[in-house]
C-alpha cells in the first residue's frame, strides 16, 4: 500500500490520521438522519465494530457523538454508578484524563502512578484491589498515546474478573489493530472513536458495553448527552440517533470498516502497523534518532523518539521542515525528556513509512543535525 | 440556485440538509488536529460565527464537538450556576429538551407552556419574572423545529435585561438565516450548530458567551468535555480544541460560510429561505394541503403540513413515494394532530421548491389522495 498522491501532507499523527480517499469520498453524499438507508447504515456500524471484538453475543455497541473523550466520559458517567470507587493505574496523559473525568463527575477515584515508560503491573491491581474493597471498577488504557506504551491487558483483565470487579478499557488507540478479544478478555465497556485504527474520520466513538451491565445503568448518568442507557434504549426502539448524528462522519467509518475487512481484519490491520513501527524504529535509528520506550512494550501505532542532542535542534523549526516534505509529525507529551513522536497507524505501509523517513534523514542533513552514531 | 443533480436524494429536513458540492468536496482532505493550518481554520470559523451575531466586541465563540444538543447541555452546564434558576417558556420539543437537560443537571428549573401553535409571550416572561426573583436564567428557543414557530426574541432579550437576568438563546435552526443582533437583543449565551442555516454538515455546534459571563464561569460544569470554560481558556492559549476535533466538519463548515458571506449573508440567506417557505406554503395550499400555523408565527426555516384527511394517506407510504422521486421529508413531531414536515432550509431555491411540490403533486395522485378544495 502507497500513501496516496497528493498535494497535502500526510499525518504521522495518532488521529486524525490519514485515511484512504474511498473513506473521504463517502462523504460526498448528504444522509437524513431519520431515513432508514442512513440508519441501516448505523446498524451495520455497530454490528460490525461488535464483531472486531467478538462481543456480538455478549455486548452492546452504543455509538456517540463527539470526539473519543466524549466516549470516555459517557462511559464513566453511565456505567459507574455515583457511589461507586474507580481505580486508576497511571502511566501516561489518558489515564490522567480519565481520573480527572471522575473528578469532574464526582465519582471516587483511586491512582496507582508509574513512570513513563514503564507499563501496567498486573501484580500491582491484584494487591491494590485486595487491599481495598471499596473499589467498584478499574479504568485501564490499552495503548497510551502519550507516549506508545502498550499495557498488559489480558493479564489486568483476568485480575479484575479474579475479584469480581468491573473492567472499563480506553482502546482508543488500539481497537481494531491490537487484539482485545471479549471472549478471553472480560470487560464492561471498551471505548473507542472513528478516526483511529479503523481509519475513519474524527466526529464519534462508541462503547462496546456488557448488555447485562447495560441494562442496569438507568439513571446513572449525569449528562443527557452522555447518557449511554438512554442512548442505547433510543437506538434499539427506533433505529435512530437520539440526537443529530455527524452523518458524514458514519457514511465514512462504515466505508473504513469495509476497507479493514477487506485488508483482513484486525490480524492484518495490526500486522501492518507492527511493520510500519519496526521500520519506523530500524530506520530512524539508523539516522541516530533513538526510540523512547523498550520494544517489549512498544504498541505499533505511535512511536515517541528522543529529540537529537544538537544545538540546531528545536521542535518547531524541524516539524516545518518536515512538513515541507510532506509529512505532518507530531509533538512529544513528556515532561522530563525532550521528545517528538511519529505515527505508524493510517492508510500507509512500507513506502510510505520509507518516504517518511528519507524526508527525516533529508530534514537532519539541511538543519545540519549530525547524530549519526 | 437550483438543486444539484445528483443520483441521491434532496433532503427537505431541518439539519441534516442538502449542503452544496463545494461544502462537501472540503472533506476530501486530511487535517492534523495539531497543525497550524487547521488552526487557522478554526480560528477563522469562530471569528465568522461572531460576526453573523456582530457579537465580536462583546462575546466569545466556543465551538464543541457533537450535535447540536451537545452545545445546548453544554452552555446550561458551564453558564448556569450550581444554585441558578432557569426559566424555561416551553411551545415544543426543543424547550422540552433543555428543561430535561436541567433536570439531569440538577439545577432548579421552572417552565411556563404553550400551545404547540402559540408563540411565546413576552408579556408572560415579564410576569414571571416579577413573580420569582430567584429565577437567574431564561432561556428560549428562537425557532421551534418541532413545529416552525418564530419565538419573539427580541422582545423577550428585553423583558429578560430589563429584570437583570441572564437570557440563553437556542438559535438552532434560525442562526445564520433569521436575525440576532447582540447589539439589539441583548444575550449572554446563544447555541447553534454547523448543519443548521450555515448549511455546513453537522458533526459541531458552537456557543457566543458574553465574554464577562464566561470570565467568570470556571468550576460551573458537570462534565469535563462539556465545559465551555475550559474549552475556551484552552483555545485562546493554543488555538486548537482540548480534545481531537471533527477537522473534516470543521473544515467544511469553513467552506460553507465562505458560500454564506459569498450569497450575500444572513440576509441574503433569510430572504431565499423565505421565498422558499413561501412557495412551499402556497404551492402545497393549491394541493389543498394546509399548513399548521399561522402565517405570522411561522419562521422560514420549516413547515408542518396538516396530514391529508384521506383514507389511502399513511406517512409511511407517502414519505417513500415521496422519496423515489428524489425528495426526504420529516416526520411530523405533534402529538395531537397527524402532519408531516417540510424544510425549506438547505442549498436550493425556487427551482428546488417547484420540483419539490411537483413531487409531492405527483405522489398524492399515484396514492389517488384527492384533497383539492
Amino acid at each position: 500500500m502507497s500513501v496516496a498522491t497528493t498535494e497535502h501532507p500526510v499525518l504521522l499523527t495518532p488521529g486524525p490520521l490519514t485515511t484512504s480517499p474511498q473513506t473521504r469520498q463517502a462523504m460526498l453524499r448528504d444522509w437524513g438522519s431519520w431515513d432508514a438507508d442512513f440508519n441501516q447504515i448505523t446498524t451495520r456500524v455497530r454490528q460490525h465494530l461488535l464483531e472486531i471484538a467478538h462481543a456480538a453475543q455478549t455486548h452492546e455497541c452504543v455509538p456517540l457523538q463527539g470526539s473519543g473523550t466524549f466516549s470516555v466520559e459517557a462511559a464513566i458517567g453511565t456505567i459507574v454508578p455515583r457511589n461507586g470507587h474507580v481505580l486508576v493505574p497511571m502511566n501516561g496523559a489518558y489515564c490522567q484524563r480519565i481520573a480527572r473525568i471522575c473528578e469532574y463527575l464526582g465519582r471516587r477515584v483511586s491512582t496507582h502512578s508509574y513512570a513513563e515508560d514503564q507499563a501496567i503491573s498486573p501484580a500491582d491491581i491484584d494487591r491494590l484491589l485486595s487491599a481495598d474493597a471499596s473499589i467498584t471498577h478499574v479504568a485501564v488504557v490499552h495503548c497510551e498515546t502519550s507516549t506508545g506504551i502498550l499495557n498488559p491487558l489480558q493479564e489486568i483483565a483476568k485480575v479484575v474478573h479474579k475479584h469480581g470487579k468491573s473492567l472499563i478499557i480506553d482502546a482508543m488507540s488500539s481497537f481494531g489493530a491490537v487484539e482485545v478479544d471479549a471472549r478471553a478478555t472480560p470487560f464492561d465497556a471498551l471505548i473507542a472513536a472513528s478516526g483511529k485504527c479503523i481509519e475513519g474520520v474524527p466526529g464519534m466513538g462508541f462503547v462496546l458495553v456488557r448488555r447485562s451491565v447495560l441494562e442496569s445503568c438507568k439513571g446513572n448518568a449525569h449528562s443527557l448527552v452522555l447518557d449511554l442507557h438512554d442512548q442505547w434504549v433510543y437506538m434499539q426502539k427506533t433505529t435512530q440517533w437520539r440526537f443529530t448524528p455527524p452523518t458524514h462522519v458514519v457514511a465514512a467509518l462504515d466505508q473504513a470498516l469495509q476497507q479493514h475487512r477487506a485488508e483482513g481484519g484486525l490480524a492484518a490491520r495490526g500486522a501492518r502497523y507492527a511493520s510500519n513501527c519496526r521500520q519506523l524504529i530500524d530506520g530512524l535509528a539508523a539516522l541516530g534518532l533513538k526510540s523512547f520506550l523498550p520494544r517489549e512494550i512498544q504498541a505499533p501505532i505511535i512511536v515517541t523518539i528522543h529529540a537529537p542532542c544538537h544545538a540546531n535542534y528545536n521542535f518547531q523549526a524541524f516539524y516545518n521542515a518536515v512538513k515541507r516534505q510532506g509529512f505532518i509529525l507530531y509533538p512529544g507529551k513528556l515532561t522530563t525528556v525532550e521528545t517528538f513522536r511519529v505515527g505508524c497507524m493510517g492508510h500507509f505501509g512500507g513506502e510510505g513509512m520509507r518516504a517518511a523517513i528519507a524526508a527525516i534523514a533529508h530534514v537532519l542533513d539541511e538543519m545540519e543535525i549530525s547524530v549519526a552514531a
